[in-house]
């Protein structure tokens, strides 16, 4: 087994400073850990307990009368390289060190004297000073966040404990489904590259996103990234983009945030998406995440609002996406079934007036047009359609075509029936938002992640 | 009365094409008008009807036996011109022309000749191609958009009509109050400038938003709106922001959307504030509706967690806001209270580890440091405190002042009781947001919106 591979698919767990008690760190990761579904062996370690939420507890890991793949640890830091000493001596892979009061207080020391234990036994870190780790094809929730998070294709790598936890729920409320989230705090060993390389072979893993505040090693982070980028999007919150957020970050984790210009420069090389905020970047993800690849061929977007059309054009233009005419097969497809006034451009609007089929007709048309290679629907609600009939016509049409056969992104704008209908979308796998222009940056980086990749793949 | 006046104070209005057929226009205008509560009289106009939803039906506009303020015009866009003279005979004092069929279609000579025969009497146009008008200090509700538009201090003009009805919804589901919704369509009589004049004394309106694709006469446009930013916030959306989006315009409404640097440096020197999207633009009306007037005194953030700390800094840096380090006596307020390890630098970081109490203490604290002109709260979900705790206690110790002293923008994020939590604080007047970059950009706006205005009150 790779040991990286243990902190995703360990065959047995144990939580060292496990606790009876309810709101400390050491119940509730056990708790997660225990009630989210883990299948393997789970092993509280607590020298003061016989049983933790009825599980047998042992008084050390050297007790554990099995071997261990994984220790996640909460004890104080003072304690922690003597558990790492411990679990290297156990045999266990990769230790989870949720405890803070390392380097982030300046005990570099400490730090040093925890990667120099687990080197010795060939073990590796995670931490110290994060929330936890979570994979959902495992059923491993090893973190003190929200319990319930959502199963799907999103890896989640975050630097920063608080807003990384704060965002785990998050992904719950806005129905976001992950593969994975990982806290790698103050990345002693375990870094950005070693988990993209990682996940670049993680077949639950469609797309891969950073909160990022700067990285250890440049040289080999560009390298993994570059790599990883030819086989899966890469999206990047960073934080620290303007000089004055750069100051915050050093003052912050003490990271590097290094020169403003250079990271940005090397997320272009690399084929690294950068979103410009927490929302992109999720939209972004989440586009990933449900699409099929977008590979070629011209974007159509379809709209029942002329404004709304306009304000999806400039949001393309200004991602560096601009829209040709449509097909000719298309608006030879279209013309007898819309009315005379409607704009067989691209946009194509299909007008206020078009009913529910009109409007459904429409982008399936699109979607099935040979020379379309992906759809943005926008559409307004209106007191002609309903929003709902409109998204439950579209998931069954495509449900009938045995799923999407290329990319279809839709913003649907209106009051709480254009809500509910933006949810049925996103369940049923269509990435669906209540505002234009995050549908039309969606778009641009599922085409510009297209156009990354064949550069990439050219110069490799 | 001033003309403009009884678009939105009319004693007495009339539907002209009022319908008994639920889903028409002139029933669903007639029927919002009516259960919306408009206090004035209403009298449907329909020559085959004796009675429409309860009220008295008159088969011509001088039939009937009382003045006409307004008429609200649903009728065949052929037969609008008679209406439009029967009602200036009446002494109607504006018309609402719904009706489509005009300008848009390439008939402006119909247009020409309603606005010609308005002129007559001394009549004004709104219109023609719109959904309605909205005011919500008269209950009065003259669209066929949804009904229960939420009473606010947001006057929302829209050029588009069936992306302006969409939004109309959206700021229902989003609890969005506007003192008005203008749909101005194909601008025939009645035009921004017009409006934004009218607005800027409109007790009821605090901030102006425009959905704009073009403006017919930019002089008087620029005059206004100067004129108008020294007492109001005026936010636009400018559809056709790039050459493409400027052309994708032209084709929709044939509005010149003219050149996309022209339109941005008139903003710039009106003092009117471009948003970048639909949603920033909403997010900063909404702040300057809640908001009392920023002046000036220092911009303090206060933040649980470091990284989303970075993240304002970022985006505030980009929205030409920059931090100076915090007053010093919130300095020495705040340092006995907080964790040896919080940063009291500016974002002020009082930690993850932080409880409800010492949270809201800290906010607190910086709302009422003299020196401190504007608060941003920054708050991540964190597994020691609880979101709605600190929301509720905000809020009652700002009732407990009489309410806020001075601007305080609040990003919450994480899980379904964060978005408990920013619906509360929304309903109290606290600007509140789930996302730190919307949250800081908001802060941004009525910072720069200070700026502007001090400046054109400079040059005046």
């Amino acid at each position: 087994m790779n040991t990286l591979e243990a902190l995703f698919k360990p065959r047995s767990i144990a939580v060292v400073g496990a606790s009876r008690q309810p709101g400390k760190i050491g119940y509730e990761i056990l708790r997660n850990l225990k009630e989210y579904g883990y299948g393997g062996r789970i092993y509280p370690v607590n020298p003061q307990a016989k049983e933790i939420l009825g599980l047998k507890a042992y008084p050390s890991i050297s007790s554990i009368p099995d071997s261990v793949d994984m220790v996640v640890v909460s004890v104080p830091a003072h304690m922690v390289p003597d558990v790492i000493e411990e679990a290297g001596r156990k045999g266990v892979k990769v230790a989870v060190v949720i405890s803070s009061g390392f380097k982030e207080i300046g005990r570099h020391d400490l730090e040093e004297e925890i990667v120099l234990r687990a080197r010795k036994y060939g073990m590796r870190i995670l931490g110290p000073n994060i929330f936890g780790v979570v994979y959902t094809p495992a059923r491993i929730n090893a973190s003190f966040g929200p319990k319930d998070v959502i199963p799907g294709h999103i890896a989640f790598i975050t630097q920063s404990g608080a807003l990384g936890i704060a965002l785990m729920g998050m992904t719950i409320v806005e129905k976001i489904g992950v593969s994975t989230i990982i806290s790698i705090g103050n990345k002693s060993d375990i870094d950005d590259a070693d988990l993209l390389e990682y996940l670049a072979g993680d077949e639950a893993t469609k797309v891969i996103l950073i909160y990022l505040e700067g990285v250890k090693d440049g040289k080999r982070f560009i390298e993994v990234a570059r790599k990883v980028s030819t086989s899966k999007p890469v999206i990047v919150i960073k934080a620290g983009k303007t000089e004055v957020g750069a100051k915050a970050v050093a003052s912050h984790t003490g990271s590097l945030a290094g020169n403003v210009l250079i990271y940005s420069t090397v997320f272009k090389q690399t084929g690294i998406l950068e979103a410009r905020s927490v929302e992109e970047a999720f939209d972004w993800a989440r586009t990933f995440s449900y699409s099929p690849e977008y590979r070629d061929g011209d974007l159509v977007v379809v709209t029942n609002g002329g404004g709304a059309g306009v304000l999806v054009t400039d949001t393309l233009s200004m991602n560096g996406v601009q829209l040709s005419p449509p097909p000719e097969t298309l608006v030879n497809a279209l013309k007898p079934k819309l009315p005379g006034f409607a704009s067989l451009g691209n946009p194509i609007d299909v007008t206020g007036m078009i009913s529910n089929e009109g409007y459904v007709d429409a982008v399936m048309s699109a979607l099935l047009d040979d020379k379309v290679g992906i759809v943005l629907a926008v559409y307004c609600q209106t007191a002609v359609t309903d929003p709902t009939i409109i998204a439950g016509e579209l998931i069954k049409r495509i449900k009938e075509l045995g799923g999407l056969p290329k990319p279809l992104i839709a913003s649907f704008i209106g009051g709480e029936e254009v809500y509910w209908a933006i949810q049925k979308l996103n369940n049923a796998g269509i990435p669906a938002f209540p505002m234009p222009e995050r549908a039309a940056s969606s778009v641009a980086a599922l085409i510009n992640y297209s156009r990354i990749r064949k550069r990439l793949l050219r110069n490799a």
